[in-house]
């Protein structure tokens, strides 16, 4: 074996808890038919485009005497997008489980995500190459890649090659849209009568892929744990040295599940919600205003320090930048083949013509804005000519303006303090973290319970766990059509079937905690330090899941 | 009691394991002399400096029958500089140590770092206010800073505030300067009869601190293990996604212990060493050289992705750059008053100015850089003019410099990967983590030994624990002159008695391990992943210290 850490090599032997009846074993349980499903919205719509595997059942498992050996069946097993903590705890529990059924049953991975099925690269897997991955982080066991399977000929390619290996189910762990794909490919398959099944398992960082059947989805918890260590790490600095303002900027740009969690859990000086801004239509200038006064306030008690976490998507979900933004892209576009434009040498002079040919609010915000982000906003362009928002940095925009602001409020002698910010950006550092204990049960019976919604026959299902913020032993393992979650939404110009993404709610339980503290903690000192995510030890330090899922199910138990 | 998380309220309960014999008590031990030492250099210089305190005896503990009760013996205590997991236990250890003296004992805590004794400002400790503290990162139980205790007049000034609050002895935690500090106090205080002694603690992240009598300080297990957390979590990203090369910056200016540390840690394709590039008059072309080459090689076998460490202090080491620099500085300086370059608006014929006065060398090395590093150079300036080497983006320069060689061995055919980048810098993150075990019973044990040292009534010498890598039992409370570990050194232009800064030494066990294997790490993908700290669980999984400190011993006893 390859040389690991003693954590790793810990790790390896951890058998994480099955949810509910599923620890009986999979030859020991039974599929129970709940009520019929409909679509969350535009059902008349979503039933016309998946005719075939439309409104189907709910499914539970009950107990049941042990059957006999099962008949073989074949599973193929992808990983798509973004890496979360857990992935390979969801393979690890679908292997445990195919094999528990019947020991001819075999596993293939495709490599690199999507496009390993459509290209015929897999890997078969093994009791070795599988022991050496569970609960680890990361998706490296088999790869992921971004590739979307969308079109009829990518459809007949998944056939042919399920066909070649005697495939007879696949598993797409993904996201929002991997999912969405995943029911059209069971829809597909449906209809081509080819008795090939495909499950879809819940992942994203993110959290916005929930709803009323997914309470969360997996890597969220463990992800945001390592965030948070990181967050109470640096305000235990800041509360020490006393001399820095830490600007935080946390990865999720459509949706800022994240940063609130993490928020919850570390009691930071200000947070930031994308939603918020778009819904309260707040400008930059309101949002710099914000920042302003708080940091003056400290400053002028003698806290030259604080915390403030910045959602990675924050920019666009300011309204006037949005726009702003949305008008540079079509002068830009026009302006290459503009002589008056591509002759002028000088940036300020660029500036000073591009913004002639914006409204007036999108000129003045982008007057606005500091020197460093105008040059980002210009130069850093994608393929398609448009500005790559993502490279934008947020949290340094946001510190040079609120530099500036306080500068004049310290001419008009209303701040006293002094203002020295560091900015930071944490992303990278949580998806693949090792799986927390949740994390690790949670994906390891997701994977098992898509196995047994196989086995049972069903497709176009997604592998479904609730009640999780009771024990294990309490999770309720289910089966939820995939097109009970679809609505229709407009997607470069045409309305698409789609499984809707979760934003925060601002009226919602979690972001209603942050709201009612956020007073207090601006100006007072309520720094809760989380530290490392633990494995061993004491329940309420290693078992606990996240505050969001705790208080969106409290809300949900009230209703 | 304040809003904690589930683990701090753990932690508070952790015991932490006292060295050797002093588990049985303050009353049960008794000090005993050694040999009489020396300065490690310039010993008669020294010995002048330090007439009363040079050249006393190494100081060991026995144990021996139960004291009755002590005088009281009233305590000041100091933390200095930079944040470093464990000075709370420091002091929660002296706290311990010093009531279960005398009940009526009594500890002051100094506001803000050491100029908190100069004003006045202080803090008596209680049993309440300790206990919320045990076990806890950060420096905010009292603060620290950064102002230096060597003058006449200072010193003047804690005599009084210990006259005032009738204390007996001072303890400052601090690193290299502020021991070296500490041992001038120590002198003074002596001269002057005052009875009062002075013991320092050694601390800092850096691992700079050490020497043949300090086997490490304080804080750089902790740290080093969250920074291995967060570089194995990236590479395991890097290994799943493979289409990003991460350039990761870690903290520590002056000596690279820190990354090459979590080098052994985590096993990345490539590790800057300052004091390499320094030794080996590394040019900064041939660093980049270094790293493209490794990139060029793994892209050409299809992996366009890797992890590269690289040192926060690099810059300053790069012989070339130094004078550069140096030169940058001086032609500023006088540039300020001269209309021939105040008078040029562009930044291109401000660069053309300023390299004809250079000498060629210096020219080429700034003619070399990126656009953005130039800026940097220009543009950040601290308050006496110079280059603030500090702010330089040595990653991103890195980065730049790389992509465009690399653009060139596409031209000329001999690359054909994909290069895209991601920068880090971790620093902030790790110097107020929770304490590791480790450091958690190494500070409490150097606390609770720094009040037997003055209980025994020495001073000038420095708290020490020996026999790191065995079990606490096994470890060994010890008391050394501050003077055995000085040398005269020059500091802005005068000779000054300083505590010699460790390096990494190139010929040392640490390096050696990294250079025998980063052939093998920069092409193979040899990742650890460490994951978090641990608290609870195996001792292999939560009690193993460093690499480093493990090495260093290794060859310490074959010697």
């Amino acid at each position: 074996m390859r040389n690991i850490s003693p954590l790793q090599k810990e790790r390896l032997n951890y058998q994480p808890k099955l949810a509910g009846v599923l620890k009986n074993g999979i030859k020991n349980i039974s599929a129970t038919l709940g009520e019929k499903t409909s679509a969350v919205k535009d059902a008349d719509a979503i039933q016309q485009l998946f005719a075939n595997i439309y409104g189907k059942e709910l499914v539970t498992f009950s107990s049941t005497e042990a059957s006999g050996e099962f008949d073989v069946k074949n599973v193929g097993v992808i990983l798509s997008g973004g890496q979360a903590p857990g992935g390979h705890n969801v393979i690890a529990g679908l292997y445990d489980a195919l094999k528990q059924a019947n020991p001819k049953n075999e596993l293939f991975g495709f490599l690199g995500g999507p496009s390993g099925i459509v290209d015929g690269n897999y890997v078969k897997f093994t009791d070795d190459f599988i022991n050496e991955y569970r609960n680890t982080g990361g998706f490296d066991i088999i790869g992921s890649g971004r590739t979307k399977l969308e079109t009829e000929e990518q459809f007949r390619e998944v056939w042919n090659q399920c066909q070649n290996l005697n495939i007879n189910a696949i598993v797409i762990i993904g996201g929002d849209d991997s999912n969405t794909n995943a029911c059209m490919l069971a829809q597909w398959l449906d209809e081509k009568n080819t008795g090939i099944q495909v499950i879809g398992c819940p992942k994203t960082i993110d959290g916005d892929l929930k709803n009323d059947q997914i309470e969360i989805s997996f890597g969220f918890d463990t992800a945001t744990k390592t965030y948070a260590e990181l967050v109470g790490n640096i305000q235990r600095d800041a509360n020490s040295a006393k001399k820095y303002w830490h600007f935080i900027k946390l990865m999720g740009r459509s949706a800022t599940h994240v940063a609130l969690e993490v928020a919850l859990q570390t009691q930071p000086n200000i947070t930031l919600i994308s939603e918020e801004v778009e819904e309260r239509k707040m400008s930059l200038s309101s949002i710099v205003d914000y920042i302003t006064d708080i940091v003056a306030k400290r400053g002028n008690n003698g806290k030259n320090f604080g915390i403030a976490l910045i959602p990675e998507g924050l920019i666009e979900f300011i309204p006037e930048m949005k726009v702003m933004i949305s008008e540079l892209n079509d002068i830009l576009a026009l302006a290459e083949d503009d002589k008056d434009y591509t002759n002028i040498k000088s940036k300020e002079a660029k500036y000073a013509l591009i913004t002639t040919r914006m409204t007036d609010n999108s000129a003045n915000v982008f007057n606005s804005l500091p020197e460093i982000i105008k040059e980002q906003l210009m130069m850093d362009r994608d393929p398609h000519g448009n500005v790559q928002v993502s490279k934008i940095e947020t949290e340094k925009l946001l510190i040079e303006m609120v530099s500036e602001r306080l500068a004049k409020l310290k001419e008009e002698g209303k701040y006293t303090g002094k203002f020295s910010a560091q900015s930071h950006f944490f992303g990278y550092e949580g998806r693949c973290a090792m799986p927390s204990n949740f994390d690790a049960d949670y994906c390891y019976s997701l994977g098992y319970n898509a196995f047994a919604l196989i086995q049972a026959g069903f497709t176009g299902y997604l592998s479904c766990i609730k009640n999780l913020t009771k024990p294990a032993t309490e999770w309720v393992a289910m089966g939820v059509p995939l097109t009970m979650m679809m609505n229709m939404e407009k997607r470069h110009g045409k309305m698409k079937p789609v499984i809707q993404k979760a934003l925060v709610e601002i009226n919602g339980p979690v972001f209603k905690e942050l709201e009612n503290n956020r007073e207090d903690w601006a100006l007072n000192d309520r720094y809760i330090f989380p530290g490392a995510i633990q494995y061993f030890g004491p329940s309420e330090v290693c078992d606990i899941t996240t505050q969001t899922l705790i208080l969106e199910q409290r809300k949900a138990v009230k209703c």
